[in-house]
Order: C-alpha cells, then sequence, then structure tokens
C-alpha cells in the first residue's frame, strides 16, 4: 500500500465562496467534480472545522472561482492558509455578489460557477456538497492552475485541512508533497 | 449564464473497474477526487445506465487506474465509447485481481487505487460513489493523462453518459467540447 498513489489524481485550484447573513467568506478547494451534465450540477469536498463549510451549511449556496496559472502565491495563502475567524480575506480583492448573494472572487479568476446546495455527504473529517447549477461564466481565456502546476511550479503546500493533505514529506525538497 | 464554464474544471482521466460474481467490467472516468485524508476516501460519478455502475452497486468494490498521458486512443475508446454489455474490454488487456477481487487494469497505468463503497449519493442520472480506499500503488513516474490533454491534445471526445457531457459544438473543430 502507498498512500501516496492518491497524489496521482489531478485537479484545478478553486476558490469556495459563501454567505451567513451579512458576513462573507471564501477558502481555497482542489477536491471539485461536475457530477452530471442535464441539469448542471457539482461536488465538493469542504472540511469541517473551515469557516465555509459553516456558511455553506447554513445559506446553502456557494460560488467557485477558477483560479488562473498566474495566480500569486500570496493570494492563495490568504484564501487557503488563513481563517476568515481572524482576518477579512476580502479586505483587498474584488469580488461581487452572484445571483445567490454569495461572493464571487474575480482577482485571477478566468470562470466562475454558483451553486445551490441540494444535498450534502458527511465522509469522516469532511463534508461533500453537492450543488446544483445557478449562473456560470467564462471571464478570459487565461490557462487554469492546476494542483500539479500549484506543487510543481510555484512549489506550494497542502493545508492540514485538505482532502489531499498528506504527512508524507518528499526528503529531497523537504517539503510536503 | 455560460454553461461552458464548467469546462474550466480539471480533471484526470480514469479507468474505473469493478466485478459482479465471475465478470468484470470497467469504463473511463474524469470526476474522480480524494475526499478525506485520513483515513482515504475517494469519490467519483458514475452515470447509472453503465454496467460498471451497476457492477459497483452489487459488489460495493471497484479499482482506479490513473492512465499516463501516452495512452492510445484505441484503448480510451473501448474503455470509454463501448459496453461491457457488447465486448469483453479486458480481453487483450493486462489485469490483475486486486484485493478487493475487482480486476485492476495495467496497461498505460501509472498508478492504482482500490476502494470498498461505504456510501453512494443519488444526483440526477449519475451516482456518487464513496469509497474507502483498501490498496493503492504506484507502477511508474509517468506523467499522468488530464481530462484538457485528452481533448487538445489527443482530440478526444466527451461520451454522453460522462458527468461532462455537452451539446455544445465548437464551430472552429466541429467536435464537441
Amino acid at each position: 500500500m502507498n498512500p501516496r498513489a492518491l497524489h496521482k489524481i489531478s485537479y484545478g485550484l478553486y476558490i469556495v465562496s459563501s454567505i451567513k447573513g451579512d458576513k462573507i467568506n471564501g477558502q481555497i478547494a482542489n477536491a471539485l467534480i461536475q457530477i452530471t451534465s442535464e441539469p448542471q450540477t457539482i461536488a465538493v469536498s469542504i472540511n469541517k472545522t473551515n469557516l465555509t463549510h459553516e456558511y455553506m451549511t447554513q445559506s446553502h449556496v456557494c460560488t467557485i472561482s477558477v483560479l488562473n496559472q498566474d495566480t500569486p502565491m500570496p493570494f492563495i495563502g490568504t484564501f487557503g492558509f488563513k481563517s476568515g475567524r481572524n482576518i477579512n480575506k476580502f479586505q483587498d480583492v474584488n469580488y461581487k455578489a452572484g445571483v445567490t448573494k454569495a461572493p464571487i472572487v474575480l482577482d485571477n479568476t478566468l470562470a466562475y460557477i454558483e451553486a445551490r446546495i441540494i444535498d450534502k455527504v458527511n465522509v469522516e473529517t469532511h463534508t461533500i456538497f453537492i450543488g446544483k447549477v445557478e449562473d456560470a461564466e467564462i471571464l478570459s481565456q487565461e490557462k487554469p492552475m492546476t494542483y500539479e502546476y500549484y506543487h510543481q511550479v510555484k512549489g506550494g503546500f497542502s493545508p492540514k485541512t485538505a482532502p489531499t493533505y498528506s504527512r508524507i514529506m518528499d526528503q529531497k525538497s523537504k517539503k510536503e508533497i
């Protein structure tokens, strides 16, 4: 058994945002797939301890921003390694309210998807949120950031709350893989 | 609303295989994600009309073969565009039985994952199968095939039963995108 085999699954890199009353938050996610095409539905895996999880559970809406390949690391750091419980992640970020009222991050975003949550599944540390697509737009023809590019080219890490987090350390580069 | 925005989601390309009694089958899938890391769980979206869906529903096991970037199109065609109801897809393919007894396709495979299905979710035309990883191995350090590479470089199509199937046609290339 080699648990690293699961690192061979391919992903993109996204910001999943949601709303709760007058509060908004968003976080980096990679575990996102389309489930059906007619109607269009998606699924995303979110850690139960994350603030965005709380907001999605309460408001039943979320937005997905598809990040482009040139997204700067500090931007990913703000949404991926900090908590909305401590900072306002949207302070210096361009965003708009979507048809669901949830915020859509526009910086470094080549496309977005808005979804209304129609089901959720409890899986150990995470919840799979299943959403029906309410709106979706392409903003540019830039290349999407892949999770592999983020790790290999940008030298990025996975936070402990990621579905793909691994305690295994790469002894060559001394960083998590 | 631009439904093509969902094409900006990144995926790999996999063969999902299963077993029912002494019968085996497998199919191409792209909508696969890891859900949790401790324990390792995965989720995959499978069309309800597919034979592999029937086998997974009955045996509660499946294997995932992560395809490499050089996987030939006829091989993908056999597993992606033909039905195990009409042909034996494994006839000229190297495979082995896993710890779950489900077949693991080895040709063009750089890593594999075996899972026992612990939950499933009904979403319109598809079922999301959630599996606990029972075994996993890396077979080579080749590059994984991405869904984008399959479409852009290899000129591949999506079958009608794919989560990402679209009726939209690209007018420039006259093929489905």
